[in-house]
Order: structure tokens, then C-alpha cells, then sequence
């Protein structure tokens, strides 16, 4: 393995169990009934652990979205043509009257003042030139998973790599909550694969209707699913990653890497980022510390995915969109409650009576 | 009844329809796959009908906490004395090194820039003179459900008058989502009253553990609910809301009639404001146009109200503190739902190939 990840890797280590103490001894004693903040209430104590201090206050929000695509997409395995990703990479760049970009992901990044980064981590296409957008690329696409190696162990590493420098440019300009997104027509069958095989399930269990195919294409989806998983029996997460694809789950894996390092959040938007969230944690069990996951999404699967990474939605909204959409809509409630444990007082502060 | 009062429930009208006709058509065609979107493209469509066009942009958001204290709080249905409730007041008020308020409503306030409006609405205390206060006590507390009725119908619709011109202060102020929200020991009592009266169902069915008593507070809680409800047999919303009380449920009723009236968007917390939007309901049907449930709050009951009022929350969180926490927490989503339908571009914008 490339020795500059292997050190990213390493550099993770876990959250700061002390000051997550600290932060349930003072949510205890904060003016409020115990436990009637609910799920923030745990929320906020592991934002203590990832910013090291009771009183966590995250600022920047930032979304990193990479961009790929898929040798396999043009069998039909989406309800899209390929054709799409490299279009909605021109959407997230457009100008539009509101502001840059014009998808979903920019209108919803606009009202929590979130920063959109668009990268190029294997789109098939010649995109245009924008000041704006990040060039990652080593390959238009990766190969079909059905028949061949998607990625090779190179093109791997240096995409993780790239993904970790977006992640440092994102925290170097002032972020604190990385939300890696993804848009890549037919993504979601790699990552079928991925969290197939990382979770040692049947491949019916976590391929999901993806943008919302129909019968037929779902069924040519689970079919190339099953022959990526027949080709190859490994498991090593790095290999299984190579096998499968893509560049933009290689990068938001780096993504995640490198935030986690840097101890910064990390949320996790739907499946495709729960696939990357898994070659992560098969690398180092220490990456579950730093991730938030946003929603659960309704793509199947995606609740195996959390299940295995033992950690609860803060929503189920029914999204499936991509783009880091659902990590962007999770941003202000991760805000919200370290804002709680950071600025509300004590029973002893207010001199309100009934503390613990 | 009042004839400002008559007014006021009258003035209160359909969202709509037509707005919402063009947002569906609207959502249909901008880049995303239709229905990826989940719950927010309901949501979104619901904002167009509030706000009467099919791109909505509603910004300002206000929390506005009505105090009051309860008869009943003196036998012991709380976890908390009553003195909890002025001293909470004060909390809301106070001068804290992050802002103004040191509660969790507050603080979860500052991080969207909502602005919190309190307002005394029957505290039992001589709260102390603050330039934020608003005063709207016309008594200390409710009488005792159990034994008398409540409120008088005077002090009812008074204190719903002033908590429809605490909306109106707010909407002025540049409010355009209204979050009512509550302080008030022992106000689940009568909020489970009113909900078993207004929804006929069993007491026991909708009266639980509020800020989380134990097990006998819990039966002697029941037994007032069942007490109150046995010695009075109206089924007339106001005066149902007359008998069991009190004044800031009173005041939240008269924050959402006035702000639906106003068309604006109004954000359900939890099980004590929806006590009061089944008030509401029952004095208009259309007032359910303007009404967003937050999150399903953990108080056994209010799943019965959301069910009645046929709206689905954004959240289940396990919240259970009041404030209006629920409802601050949930303004993010709405403003982004209203952000998808206003600023995303359609898929011939974009010139995104695979629009309908």
C-alpha cells in the first residue's frame, strides 16, 4: 500500500473518551429534564469526543462532491443515461439567479451557508473549464465490475488520496462538518457490491431500486451485482474497493479519512457514502468515532449499512437523492445540539431548582 | 364568543391550491429524479400553498414561548415543583456569555438565527421586569382542573387574543415560519385532558410520563387527567379548552390561528402545541393548511394527535422538553424543502438529459 496511505490511515485515531465524560457530566446538569434532548443528547457527547472539549462548537459546514462514472452504466443498470453525470457536474457549477449551482444540493447548501466543493473523480466526459471545479481525474469511468477489475490498485489510492486533499482544502478554508456526496449514474451498484461483500449478505439484501429503476432494470442490476461478487472472492477492504469501484466512493472514502484525522464530522448522507463508510472502517474500526450518519435513505441497504456501523439516523425522510443532499438537511441538527451542551446553563448557573 | 375572536378564526382560510397545483408541475421537472426528494417535495408543495406561490421563499423564523403555571402542579403531577416555571422565564431572559437565554431553546435558537419572543402568560410569580418580556398575565396559574374549571371564558380568550398579537409582533419583526412553543409545569396534565376530549379516546391512552415522572406521579397524573374529564362532559373546543386550561396553550392557539390567518407557516413542536392545534382544528379545519409538525416527540399521545391532525412529522428524535425545541430544530428542513422547489433548475435549464 501507497505509504501516504497508510500514514492518512494511521492518522486516525479515536474521538477524546475524557472529554466525552465531560460532556455527559455536564448534560446532566444542563436546564433541562435528563434525556429530554433525546437522540442529541448522545449526538452532542460524541461531538465532544470528535472536537476534544465539552463544549464543542463546529462552524464551517462543508459538502464534497465527487463526481464519477460507470463502465457498467451502460448496460442499463439506472434509470438514467450516463450521459446525466457529467450534465449535473455542469449544474453544480452553473450561475444561476439564486447563486452557483442549480441542484439540489446547491439550494439546500444556500440555506444552512454550507460550501459546495465539486470534484472531478472520473466523470466520461470532456468537462468544461470553471474556477470552481476540482480535477481528480486519472480515468473517464471505471471499467465494468461485471467483467473486470473497476479500478486499479493505483487508480485507487490516488483517488482516496485526491479526495483526502479536497477534505484538507475544505477544513483548511474553515470547515467542521464534512459531508461527502456523490453523482455518478449507476453508483449504486458498486456499492451494492461493496456492501454485499463487506457485510458478507446476499446481494438481493442491499440492491435497491437506486434513482428508482423498474422491474426489469432492477433485475439486470441484482444480475451484475451477483457476477461483480462471483468474479472475485476477496476481502480485503482495499482489493474489494479496486474490484468493484468507483473513483467517487474512492474519494469520499478519503474524504472521510482525512477529516477523521484532522477531527473534524464527518456525515454520512445515504448509500453510496455508506459503502465508502465501510472500506473505511474495515481499514481502521477508529473512522466510526467521526461519522454522523444524516438519514436513512430508501435505498435498500442502507439500513444494513447503518446497522453494521451501530450508529442511529437522525431522520428518515425517504430521500434518495445523492449529491450529499441528506447530509446538508442533518448539518443544522448536528449544529443544534452541540450548541445545547456549548451555550445552555446549569441548574446551578440559572438557579433553577430540580437539578440533578 | 368574543367578536375579535370570531374574526380572527374567520380570517383564517385555505392555503393555496392553485400554488400548490403549479409547485407539483414545477417539482416534476427540476433535476432530480422524480420523488428523490422524499418528504421534503410534499413539504415543499405544502410551503407553496402557504405562502401562495410555487416558489416559496419564507425567511425569517421565530420561537414564541407562552408561560403559564397550573392549578393542578400543586398536587404533584410533575418531576418538577412550579417554582421551575418563573425560573425558566428568567433562563429564557438571562445574559449568558453566548447570547441572550440560557435554555436549550436558546441555544438551539442562535443557531439558525431564530428569534425567541417570551411572553407570561399566567406565570404564578412576580417575574422580574425585562425589556424582552411580554406581559400577557391575566392570572397565576390556572385554577385546578380536577375541581373547577380552569380558566374563565374571559381569561381563554384573552390570552388567545394576545398570543394571536405576539404572532402578529413577530410576522412585522420579518417571521415568516411561527413556532410556538411552551413553559409551564405540569402542562401535559391539560394537554392530555384536552387531547382524550378532543380526540375521545381513553385518558390513559394519551397521558404519559411528560418531563419524566416515575411510576406514581404517572397514576396520580391519570387520575387528575380522568377527574377532570368526568366532572365536565362539553365537547365545545373552547370552552373544552376553558375547563381544562390553560393560558399558554390558550396563547399558543391564538400564535397559530393569527399566523395561518396572516398566511404563514406554522411548526408544531410537540404533544402540548398539539394539544392546541386540536383547538385550533376544531374552531377551523382550515387552519391544518398552515400546520408542520416538527418531529413525534416521545409523550405518549402525540402520535394520536398527528394521526388526527393527518400529518406525518419530519423527525423522531425523542424529544421531550417543550421550549419550542422541536419546532426550531425542524425549521432548517422546511426553509431547505422551500429552497428546492425555488432555486433548483428544471431539467431544460439545466439541459440535464431524462426530464419528464
Amino acid at each position: 500500500m501507497n505509504s501516504e496511505l497508510i500514514a492518512l490511515i494511521q492518522s486516525v485515531q479515536p474521538a477524546d473518551a475524557a472529554a466525552m465524560t465531560r460532556a455527559r457530566t455536564r448534560q446532566a446538569q444542563l436546564t433541562k429534564p435528563a434525556g429530554a434532548l433525546g437522540d442529541l443528547e448522545e449526538l452532542a457527547a460524541r461531538l465532544a469526543g470528535v472536537f476534544g472539549t465539552e463544549k464543542p462548537h463546529p462552524r464551517g459546514v462543508a459538502v464534497l462532491v465527487a463526481a464519477g462514472d460507470h463502465g457498467v452504466a451502460a448496460s442499463g443498470v439506472s434509470a438514467y443515461p450516463p450521459e446525466v453525470t457529467p450534465a449535473m457536474v455542469a449544474n453544480f457549477l452553473a450561475d444561476t439567479p439564486a447563486g452557483p449551482g442549480g441542484a439540489a444540493v446547491n439550494a439546500i447548501a444556500r440555506t444552512v451557508g454550507a460550501r459546495v466543493y465539486v470534484m472531478d473523480a472520473g466523470v466520461n466526459a470532456d468537462l468544461l473549464d470553471h474556477p470552481a471545479l476540482i480535477r481528480a481525474s486519472v480515468r473517464r469511468g471505471t471499467r465494468d465490475l461485471r467483467l473486470e477489475t473497476a479500478m486499479t490498485v493505483d487508480e485507487t489510492e490516488g483517488l482516496i488520496l485526491a479526495g483526502a486533499a479536497v477534505a484538507r482544502q475544505a477544513i483548511e478554508d474553515g470547515a467542521d462538518l464534512i459531508i461527502p456526496g456523490e453523482m455518478g449514474i449507476g453508483n449504486t451498484t458498486p456499492a451494492a457490491a461493496l456492501t454485499a461483500r463487506l457485510l458478507n449478505v446476499d446481494a438481493a439484501q442491499v440492491t435497491g431500486r437506486g434513482t428508482g429503476v423498474d422491474d426489469a432494470t432492477l433485475a439486470r442490476k441484482l444480475a451484475a451485482v451477483q457476477q461483480a461478487l462471483a468474479r472475485t472472492s476477496t476481502t480485503d477492504p482495499l482489493t474489494v474497493l479496486a474490484e468493484f469501484g468507483g473513483f467517487e466512493i474512492a474519494a469520499m472514502l478519503g474524504m472521510m479519512l482525512q477529516a477523521a484525522a484532522l477531527r473534524r464530522a464527518v456525515v454520512l448522507d445515504g448509500f453510496v457514502e455508506g459503502s465508502a463508510a465501510l472500506v473505511g472502517m474495515a481499514l481502521t474500526p477508529a473512522l466510526r468515532d467521526f461519522l454522523f450518519p444524516a438519514g436513512e435513505c430508501a435505498e435498500i441497504g442502507h439500513a444494513a449499512q447503518l446497522s453494521a456501523l451501530d450508529l442511529k439516523p437522525m431522520f428518515k425522510l425517504g430521500l434518495r437523492l445523492g449529491e450529499g443532499t441528506g447530509g446538508v438537511l442533518a448539518a443544522p441538527l448536528i449544529l443544534a445540539a452541540a450548541a445545547t451542551l456549548r451555550e445552555m446553563r446549569t441548574f446551578e448557573e440559572a438557579g433553577v431548582p430540580g437539578g440533578a
